[in-house]
């Protein structure tokens, strides 16, 4: 499938958007980059909030919709570019744990790192969508023990989200440095196109800071 | 798309898996179900947690693979049965937003029905990866007031859980009752499958209490 036209991404340094960066950068395509500045305050400008009222990066513009939320960007690039290789497709044995470990990102690690992040009496196990800290954080090991990458030896747009995230959340010490995570983040972070792409977002960072 | 094996269906009567009940009597497929009891606590069950380490219903198991995590199952079933036309297919306009909005539900609404649930003090907006209620709320308002679905006159899969998701959260009172949010419930609850959905919820409620 060919991607016409080009995907619009709205980006700012040193944040979630990071992760998006770096799936670009595995999937080896061009795309227009729109740089906003978390530091002068233009994800709440007026402009950017009539694209993505959430005023939150990353967020994609394709084909004039809107795709905001990483799991759904992320499923959106990957199957966009299936031709790269980085999604199981439909019919796919892999494509329902892919789709389960992406949404899994958002729905349960993410509201477990606030609460954890905010000191939070967590809600009780039994009304929580995302369980407790400890289900969460076992879900997450066990699937991660199954190495090298979530899904054994097949990378996927999974791994550069959970790579991504499990980078900056084990340096702010929200998840815990276990050796199953700290040697999935460096085998993650190893691969040239990740590396690119901390690179670029560490440019960029220099750059809204000059 | 054949889709064989069938699909099992863990599921459990007045839950979140209601949604995916009548997700499946939207499409008119077969599946296997495999009732569990929250009273009787069967989804704590050791037996259980081995398929789904969070303990958790709506789950699948389709051709050996878990598929957790509501936007996962519906994303997932939704493509299986593509045929059925309750996913726009990859390509389409349509598919961006839709992913969107079924991520947006568990990464977004959920953890912000669960704060407002337990009268938690919000996180800061900047800080909280989804957002304020006031954003969250007014974002889904918006997309709503584009009716009479989500995505206009296109019905999806988004709206059964969409619609699903707003009976039961405005019947506890936890999203306020406006008229853009009855209408669009009542409009999705008034199909015929969304009706035969809740009636077997009901029946299987009270095999269950009898
Ligand atoms: N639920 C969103 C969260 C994204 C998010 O939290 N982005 C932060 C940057 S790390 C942001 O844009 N914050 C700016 C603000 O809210 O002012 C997703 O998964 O994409
Ligand atoms: N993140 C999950 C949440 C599902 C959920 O919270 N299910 C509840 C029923 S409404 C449950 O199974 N609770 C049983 C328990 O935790 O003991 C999803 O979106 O599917």
């Amino acid at each position: 499938m060919i991607a016409a036209p080009r995907v619009t991404f709205f980006y700012a340094p040193q944040t979630r958007a990071g992760g998006t960066l770096a799936l670009f950068e595995e999937l080896g395509v061009d795309y227009d980059l729109q740089l906003l500045s978390l530091k002068a305050g233009t994800q709440r400008a007026p402009e950017y909030l009539a694209i993505n009222p959430m005023g939150k990066v990353p967020a994609i513009v394709h084909d004039g919709a809107l795709v905001a939320e990483q799991p759904a960007v992320f499923i959106y690039l990957a199957d966009l570019y299936a031709d790269k290789g980085l999604a199981p497709a439909i019919g796919d044995p892999l494509r329902g744990p892919y789709l389960r470990w992406l949404v899994f990102y958002g729905s349960c690690f993410e509201p477990a790192i606030v609460d954890r992040a905010m000191k939070r009496e967590p809600a009780p196990a039994s009304t929580c969508p995302y369980g407790t800290w400890e289900q969460m954080l076992d879900a997450l090991t066990a699937q991660l023990a199954q190495g090298p990458y979530l899904f054994g030896e097949r990378f996927t747009a999974a791994d550069v989200l959970w790579g991504t995230a499990l980078n900056w959340t084990t340096k702010f010490q929200l998840v815990p440095e276990l050796p199953v995570i700290r040697g999935y983040i460096d085998r993650v972070l190893a691969r040239p196109a990740m590396q690119r792409a901390m690179a670029k977002d560490a440019a960029f960072a220099a750059q809204q800071s000059a």
